[in-house]
């Protein structure tokens, strides 16, 4: 059964894509593939973003391929669609123009360790979780942890952060340099591996966050950190949202250098003790980490538990078995999951906004005062060290009334957080998704710069056409 | 007396640059200035490159005041340049085409701090200094600073450094958001004040270090820190350059927070001992700084104590009181001063490049090796946690033999450099001294890419034109 065309495309666009297929078929044999269910798991399977699948999928093995899969298509115009392990949230490997999905799966080498200079050389298919076993026996880690065991290619592009960033920053702080095939075909690097540059403009992290739109991520330099003497966690109830974001802004002011600090509120605590099996009292909760030295995350974690107990929270308290603490932080990991047990049968609808941690508190309450009033089930999380949380949005995406009022609660979301001064979204990047809040985020000029940028480097829009920003 | 024409200049290009002076002098009334002794203050003043002075000095008070300028200078096709305090070392501030200099002097008001949110919001002609004393009582600081006095502006534009960049790293980490009018007079925003965002190309990365060429900065979104509960400083000497080195690797690998590890070779040692009046010992030392707690500094730098003595370093001296760390910062800081002091008349030439760090004890090595051998007096000092160093070249610029062979060393030291997988500089900038080198170290696709991305912005080359990239 022939799937549906795209809508935008032509007869010419059609044969162009039949001939980069033929000539791919040619070259990569069986690692092309153009079966139907192949690539819809290619395209958008999150939220409710429709699935547009590509016309075929590639398995590239270096980047020598990939530079031969962009020349073909560049010739015919053809879209190439960078994909990692399909787990980005705005559809951002959607082919709605059709073309050819690039899959890493087979570029998964970690290609150098650099333990002395704290950094790795890796292919983009490679996963964090994969790294991060490969790096544990010499003493450093990656930090960046979304919540999938997403590809580091995918985590560049789309510029993630996850439940560290507080203390190790995002993708944009721990991507060195890359090397990038730009839709001319060229290969080019964005920097060396020096931990520092001032020489020219920063290819790197004009590419980190880019999403494929400017070129195609074959290899990373990763910024590590080194495994820490000692780590210790717990949990801490607080009676509002509010005590809640008062603690953490607190806690940053006061220079703790806390290594997590994440929001759930109370009915994704319930979700958490339902589905993990916890018991934890179901109120605005904080999950903290401190990394450190023994007598380091032991004063860290005092000096928290006397700010918590300042503003009403606590008891704090401490998971020092390592069995309980992963039993908590699987928990936190499963949070989406958890969510979903909520609902029995509803899709969970992921998004997320940033503002300035000031306004963390305010955003969060309207946010929930909101969603009651639109009658929706919504639990609420949040990276709330970095003023970042995120909503899952439960819904029977069937139902129409109920899908209008959700739409107008994520337009409220959005409005709300650039109100505050924040950003549309804090670490799952644009897509299709979140095009239409660009304009109120930047402003015009800005807009108009980033397209002046895109067709700079992709004059012929080949390069995951229609994110981000169109042409 | 008339100053020598620009060589590049043509009748037109004259003409076109008196037409746009008379509508600023109508517009700016004294705020514009031609005097010859101006001009040549607003040109470059440092190193050895030629001062090449613009046509006229502008002083703007606004963002407004900027895009009045631009869009004047656009319409003849004149070249704008930003000043900001003059101290780059590249040759950033040139006007090989003649132009107009923007004075931002006047635009030097800190017009928001948001201490809870740890950001400030500035214009560009705010000095770090200022800010810092500013900021004091609010428990914040800005960490970033290079030797001089620079204005924020500059220091955005230049992606520069500094002694705390080991901790609180660069320019590129420290600027959240930034205003900047673009060549077409537009005034954009690159960013909002939420701690982090994944919403589309990173305009502010791009921006910074961009060393206005792409466009001018009017405003600048800053991050803070708090102030630590506790500083401790010290000195340590160490037997060679390596053992240094090595330490300094251990210390970082330890994850060891120190806010600064600088190294000190002997020469750089016996200059400052004479120019500060210090009594060191005249071998490779590295001067500390621990940021945290009290029990936090303490256990720091037992820790590096211990690492200095494993290696054959020591004996670490304390600076407990407040005036003897001021003092050792102060020599630190003064380190140009001292070097130039060891060839009373010379000029000093200022150079930097970075390496991973498990190269920077060869790469230090080699280079002095290579000093010795071209019979010239460089001491070295560098900002090693980040493989970062700089050379002081005292050279008499009339003796055509010595900068025959200064010149030759210095091309000798980026080679080093990009060799060992480094940068020609980490913290100066390209301007128009390093232009030479960045298709070494990029290679043609990346420099390429860069241009595309200059033409994008200023198709009429009008920002900044001469530096960076040619197009």
């Amino acid at each position: 059964m022939a799937l549906v065309e795209p809508p935008d495309r032509t007869k010419e666009d059609r044969k162009a894509a039949d001939t980069v297929i033929a000539a791919l078929a040619a070259r990569f044999g069986n690692r092309l593939v153009t079966s139907r269910s192949v690539r819809e798991q290619h395209a958008n399977t999150t939220t409710w973003i429709a699935n547009e699948p590509p016309d075929a999928v590639v398995f590239p093995q270096c980047t020598d391929d990939v530079q031969q899969i962009v020349r073909l298509c560049a010739a015919e115009r053809v879209p190439v669609i960078a994909f990692g392990t399909g787990t980005s949230l705005e559809g951002q490997i959607n082919a709605p123009r059709g073309g050819i999905s690039l899959d890493f799966h087979d570029m998964n080498r970690v290609l150098a360790v650099h333990a002395e200079d704290l950094d790795c050389v890796v292919e983009p298919g490679v996963t964090r979780k994969q790294l991060n076993e490969q790096l544990r026996d010499q003493g450093v880690f990656f930090p960046i942890d979304p919540g999938a065991d997403a590809s580091l290619g995918g985590m560049a592009a789309t510029r993630c952060s996850g439940t560290n960033a507080v203390r190790y920053g995002t993708m944009k702080d721990n991507v060195l340099a890359l090397k990038v095939v730009l839709a001319n075909g060229e290969a080019m690097s964005t920097a060396r591996r020096a931990k520092k540059s001032s020489a020219g403009y920063d290819l790197t992290r004009l590419l980190v966050g880019s999403e494929g739109t400017l070129g195609v991520i074959t290899e990373l330099t990763l910024r590590l950190a080194g495994i820490p003497e000692a780590v210790a966690s717990g949990v801490c109830p607080f009676p509002t949202v509010d005590a809640a974001c008062n603690a953490t802004i607190l806690t940053i002011q006061s220079g703790i250098p806390v290594a997590r600090i994440e929001l759930l509120d109370a009915l994704q605590v319930r979700a958490c003790n339902s589905y993990s099996k916890l018991a934890l009292p179901e109120m605005p909760m904080l999950f903290l980490e401190f990394h450190g030295t023994d007598a380091g995350v032991a004063e860290q974690s005092q000096c928290f538990g006397e700010i918590a107990q300042e503003l009403g929270g606590g008891p704090f308290d401490w998971a020092t078995r390592a069995e309980d603490r992963s039993r908590l932080w699987q928990a936190r990991h499963d949070a989406y999951w958890a969510a979903r047990s909520l609902r029995p049968g509803a899709q969970a609808v992921a998004t997320d906004v940033c503002v300035p941690i000031s306004r963390l508190a305010e955003c969060v309450r309207e946010t929930q005062r909101d969603i009651e009033q639109s009658r929706l089930l919504a639990p609420i999380l949040g990276h709330v060290g970095d003023g970042n949380f995120h909503l899952s949005l439960l819904v029977d995406l069937t139902d129409e009334d109920e899908m209008a009022r959700a739409k107008l609660l994520l337009e409220r979301l959005v409005d709300r957080a650039l109100a505050m001064d924040g950003t549309c979204t804090g670490e799952h990047g644009i897509g299709q998704g979140k095009m239409k809040y660009l304009a109120a985020e930047y402003g015009e000029p800005a807009l108009a710069a980033m397209r002046a940028l895109k067709r700079a480097l992709d004059p012929l829009d080949i390069m995951n056409p229609g994110k981000i920003v169109s042409l």
